[in-house]
């Protein structure tokens, strides 16, 4: 099969995660090596049925390592989902002369990727990409440490006002389903509550453990809630714990989108190089079908099957060392 | 009057504001230098009322110029207002043997200083700190400088999404009524649209504006929104336009409390470190119902009725040139 | 004379400064908004020497805002200095129907930028970029922002390491011989010692105020040093003390040339945008010869006899303060 | 033995590193959760000889879990080598009541407290605290992660010099004998080339790779060089292509201590706050003679002989990558 590649399309769909233009990078990078041709697709899927073809050279990666974003831009395309339209996909495809895909993205994405696959045969390889780190298959997924570092940042920003004032702040942060981003920065911040979606949480007992503090003397705090969780968005639980405690000084921070862009950190520029060099070297050796990761320190393929239906956990132990370090 | 002042308090007031150590530190080395006592005022006038002082020595403000937020703690103190309570004040300032004071805050601040210095005769010298920078009698607020970076990193990290996902984002920034926040960081982002509160603008001009840019191909943007102007929240002026123009792909941001802290930036630590040494030298000097500031580069004093009734205005041809440099 | 200017060309010459694309930017974009043609000559003068154009349109200058560096290179250019060579660079810029010029770069390009004008009349606007803050004419220089911020941060990582370690850092900043940089660092970082071209310094008291703090247990610290100052580097400075003060243990570090490069400050891109559009604005109200500044929040011209031949005075209390505040 | 633990030492020893003070205050803060006592101990080893120590609470690690350096302070102490010394510092430890040591370090600190659980039997478990992130029995060493984005973002921005003057720049970075941080910012930053201690490079090879460069218009560039590396300082090495290839125009940068100070990143301080966690835990459980690690995403405990002689191992492939990405 190795010989049959000669021509690859890279495309970034789903949302935008930092380090996707390192991966792009990488990909072009690693193809020109293999003397393989490249095509950009613009904006994911949408771009595929569209023809929004782009042929991209060695240089057309140029100083593109540290932009966060992705050039190649990203969109939903909820048509992919018809065979109908991935047919059309596939003729477009076939007419720029593509003859393998990298798609970088999160498993929306890698759902598109494998039915291409399944449909056709067609040669599809995924990175995952995206800050939530919810993609099985994979220690971190490219974008998920930068977002750490962007949120921590804001929150230290947030936790100066905190203190400052004797307010409590519920600040909320990405995460979708997961509650790694959460998780992470309620440790790095020294969080004194931090609720995830994959453990419940009781007001009661929320509500029993800031008194607690409060009797200690703790009169300013950080409450990080991941926006998947049991108890509702930040602004809801602090409006349920204003209503329980009265005489708390609340506040509530939804740090938002800007935990999606900047430039990608050291972790997410190399794993994304990695990334990418693999992905075309696993199209070369005749791989389909899976999603390159890193577990364990080690490069491993997992079929799209398994890294769009399982999902990676969060280390329960963690939840219990934030509580104890906050204390 | 020179000898008379043996003892400085020194309190922060007001919405925190990054510098404002940097300030505490300046007045506490410079009363050191001139062989004076300094007590700390923790949470500004509300310490006054509840005795709650700190003596302070060199080595109290050591490590802290870097630092955000304040050491001395801030809060709204609205019995400030009443008479009664000031006398209460004076008297636990006498009892400490405080004889001079300066106010690290913003205009509510100064209120009460003036008021503690027409009621009492009682020394006292203002230092302007807020990141709204709306204060008469001074180029630049400590904290202002800071806060447009903070606001701008922020817009930048958005601007990739943007981009990436042909999306129009509405960035709400601080400022209260005055628009200093918004043009600096609409201008330094290259915001398609800024606007702010100075500048009355109607729905139809923002939306005709939008729609020629979006002929020109310009499918991403940034809408700058300062807190406190006419059209509403960035929600608010969000849902109109979606209302107008359906089509139009737009989220909204809002960047609350991170504009508030973080490490002061270069200028605010400067700027921070002369107020804290002209204050003391005015208050040598026999100053009192002022507040120092910078204006044209040189240091001024400004009688608190002053900066506490008039306001400085934006430059209004900045507000042109947004336009013409986001075309 | 305004109508006569049909076609801009733009440069970047001298040392590189962060902001010097946000000038670029607001030039083209000025431009356009007044119908002009944009030429971008690459490489300085260099390029205008060997025809190295760029035709330029708005969306040359997307996405450059953030960026530092210049897309349009620069470099030196000691040819220039010879009436013949400068010749032919008339000859050049006239054979591609430039019929003005905007010199962004500091004061050695401005030399240039005056001898086209003075030998030729041929139009020029000068706008002031280096992080010295060296150029007569104006308050701020763009770059400078950036650079004291980027050497901030880098002196107060190193106090991190000057504190755990109980050693005296002596950090060298740039400056060439104006001490803009070190002064406003060192008051920003606290720095008990900070050593300016401006002011002579002895080693004899060097030593002996360095032996002051040791006696009030100061065993750890900075000194700032200006790479144009007195007692030679920054390890030339340290050589000598640790020769007086044996059991001193110092370190040395010169941060180099991460001082000129990164992201712009916001002040950085505003003011280099309010240049960019006033330079432009300036042609067409038909000056020349003029270096485009702001002093006292103005935007003023000033001739380039006089911007090249006079310099910039840092406020020599500011000196004596660093030494209050540091004790 | 669990029960014999009642009060714990805790000590940085060696270089500093960002995340040492998230683990004191796990250490502090785990060690209160199980109501034991602890002491800080100041400046290593020579605090322990100096009886240097003082009581820790909740609230003395209260805000330091964002700060770069270490609160204890740290220091080399050549005496511990010495029997005669350790005994001493034995001593010193029982008259204090203390019972147990968590050691946060390098592997020279490991050394140290490798002796006295050998001679003494006196419990202690080792953190590894180094940038280098050379230590055998982790993965991971606290103040890696912030080291690699801190050294990072230097060589972005020198690189914004490097592209605007067409130079090519000779960055040296730290890493003792080992090259993880250069390998990570070589690949990060797309370093043209990356020299690491564990790679045997010849300068012909070099010289030869940096003329294809050229001849494919690669005129700007960034070389990173490992500080142990084979063919000596960066400085040493731009001197011998400076001598090979007289045109190129060199520029060289070491980065040094800005390296090993900065808030720490979220991934250090996370390891640290588990590693501070897990220490105390390993203490109570009885074990000793052991560094607390993570490999594999789990927590390990290996012994301090096998620690201090083994050494990690940089992924060979990746330095073929860095080549292949960066043409």
């Amino acid at each position: 099969m190795k010989k049959t590649i000669q021509k690859i399309g890279v495309l970034t769909s789903g949302g935008d995660a930092p380090g996707m233009n390192a991966a792009i990078r990488a990909v072009v990078r690693t193809a020109m090596f293999y003397k393989l041709e490249v095509v950009g697709i613009r904006r994911g899927y949408k771009g595929m049925l569209e023809k929004d073809f782009v042929p991209m050279q060695s240089q057309s990666v140029s100083k593109i390592l540290a932009l966060g974003g992705t050039i190649l831009q990203t969109s939903r395309c909820p048509e992919f989902k018809e065979l109908e339209f991935r047919r059309q996909a596939l003729a477009n495809l076939q007419e720029e002369g593509i003859d393998a895909l990298v798609v970088i993205g999160g498993d929306g994405s890698f759902r598109g990727a494998n039915d291409i696959w399944k449909d056709f045969g067609f040669p599809v390889v995924g990175i995952p990409a995206t800050i939530d780190n919810d993609i099985f298959g994979t220690d971190f997924t490219i974008g998920f440490d930068t977002a750490i570092n962007t949120a921590m940042e804001a929150i230290d920003k947030i936790r100066d006002t905190a203190h400052s004032h004797d307010m409590v702040f519920f600040v909320e942060v990405m995460g979708r389903d997961a509650g790694f981003i959460a998780l992470n920065t309620g440790i790095a911040t020294g969080a004194e509550v931090t609720l995830v979606p994959e453990i419940q949480n009781d007001m009661d007992s929320l509500c029993n453990y800031l008194q607690i503090g409060r009797r200690k003397n703790k009169t300013s705090g950080i409450i990080v809630v991941a926006e998947g969780g049991h108890l509702g968005s930040a602004a809801e639980v602090a409006a349920q714990v204003k209503e329980r405690i009265p005489n708390y000084e609340t506040r509530v921070t939804t740090l938002g989108h800007i935990q999606r862009g900047g430039s990608p950190s050291c972790n997410d520029r190399v794993l994304a190089s990695i990334y990418g060099y693999e992905a075309v070297g696993a199209l070369l050796d005749g791989r389909s079908g899976v999603m390159v990761g890193r577990v364990n320190a080690k490069t491993v393929f997992t079929p799209f099957d398994e890294a769009i239906s399982k999902h990676n956990q969060i280390d329960r132990s963690w939840y219990e060392i934030t509580k104890i370090l906050s204390v």
